[in-house]
């Protein structure tokens, strides 16, 4: 058996997130009929995380184990002309045996864009969480040192039934803010994300430009394992999976 | 009578070009809703140019006389608020009373984007045109001298009898190619530009990167003012109105 790994790019404007659902949309169904239609017949495809609906992805991970013999380089441009263009495969490679897209992952990158002027952008309407009033970048980023490193990130976690309980620390190794002209970034790198992470932070980062919080809060709010604690959650339009490292 | 010029950006993709249609979205038809909605009536509107259905604004002026007393900076706003994502008003100003958006224009830029690549950008789906094959952006380059300063055109414009027959002569201030990545972008400048004559110089230009014309064929083919000797339209989704200069 072969091991295949994709990467996909992916618009998430079209899509219900990665997971497949009854009554949506989904990119992992887009993508699954995609796949069948090359190889005929359908492998257990294991993607590297769930994104929510809205969400982009400039790098996404995939794996299947398959028979055919269709050669990596074949595949991608099989697959791309099969799938819809709010999609794309940019990679496939044949991996060790026991590669698994999730459990093999070692660290993501998510960015936040944020559309900083009173003035709407329409090229970026479902592209950028659109913020009108002024950030305060330094304030800003003095809040990002506080979650730098291992912490329980239970305040910076959805609560949600449907998920499995388990540890909440996770390591941040990256959380910095850019402006460039008036497009914000906010970048966050970690070993791994809880559900709605980079969201709750970028939430709670504007809620510091605000004035809502210190930036020295932050220490307090990642202690107290508190959701109420935090800011609110980020609009889901910003967030794009940036990088995957294995 | 105040008369007011108004500076929109739009995302070309979702309409069918400037102008009124029956039958047919555009951005005229969507600005006018809200600039109705906003005054109470509906002035006549100037626009600075026909552009084609999925072509992109991202500087589209106008103009319009009316008695209403609304402050610029409330008017874009007011406007902003009535209109859809997918346009913006960036500015309103009050001008000289004989001011009008198209006469009064004394030349525009176009830029013309294209993903060069064999694997497509999802995000650029509908905002550059695809092209596989590597382009030999000097060779492109060295054609564009041929088309510099004022010729008659008529080799690039498309025979469109609802539009007036006229003076095809126009100036050509600037058309250049740069490459920044993969992404390609034709920046062209000119007093005036007849029906697709920048689609077709790009056509024309990819035809020169294809091998199908030498840059120097552009000399003849500007001169024989015969439209079949250019090379194809270029899809619309790759053009940007970029600047109007007044």
């Amino acid at each position: 058996m072969r091991n295949i790994l994709v990467t996909l790019k992916y618009d998430g404007k079209y899509y219900h997130g990665w997971q497949i659902q009854k009554n949506a949309v989904t990119v992992q169904e887009t993508f699954q009929n995609g796949l069948k239609s090359t190889l005929g017949d359908l492998p257990d495809i294991k993607g590297c995380s769930r994104t929510d609906s809205g969400v982009h992805a400039n790098m996404y991970c995939l794996n299947f184990h398959t028979e055919h013999k269709i050669p990596c380089e074949r595949l991608i441009y099989a697959l791309n002309s099969r799938l819809p263009k709010s999609m794309a495969v940019i990679n496939a490679e044949e991996v060790a045996d026991d590669f698994h897209a999730r459990y093999s992952c070692k660290g993501k990158e998510y960015i936040y864009k944020i559309w900083n002027n009173r003035i709407r952008e329409p090229f970026l309407d479902g592209y950028a969480f659109h913020y009108w009033y002024g950030l305060d970048i330094d304030k800003m980023n003095e809040a990002c040192q506080y979650f730098m490193g291992r912490h329980d990130f239970t305040s910076f976690c959805t609560v949600d039934n449907h998920r499995p309980k388990g540890d909440f620390h996770r390591t941040i190794t990256d959380l910095h803010v850019d402006k460039n002209g008036d497009l914000v970034t906010v970048t966050v790198s970690a070993d791994g994300f809880l559900y709605n992470m980079v969201r709750i932070i970028v939430g709670t980062l504007i809620g510091v430009s605000e004035g809502k919080f210190k930036p020295s809060d932050m220490e307090y709010i990642i202690r107290s394992c508190d959701r109420t604690k935090a800011g609110v959650t980020a609009q889901p339009e910003g967030l794009y999976l940036n990088k995957v490292i294995y």
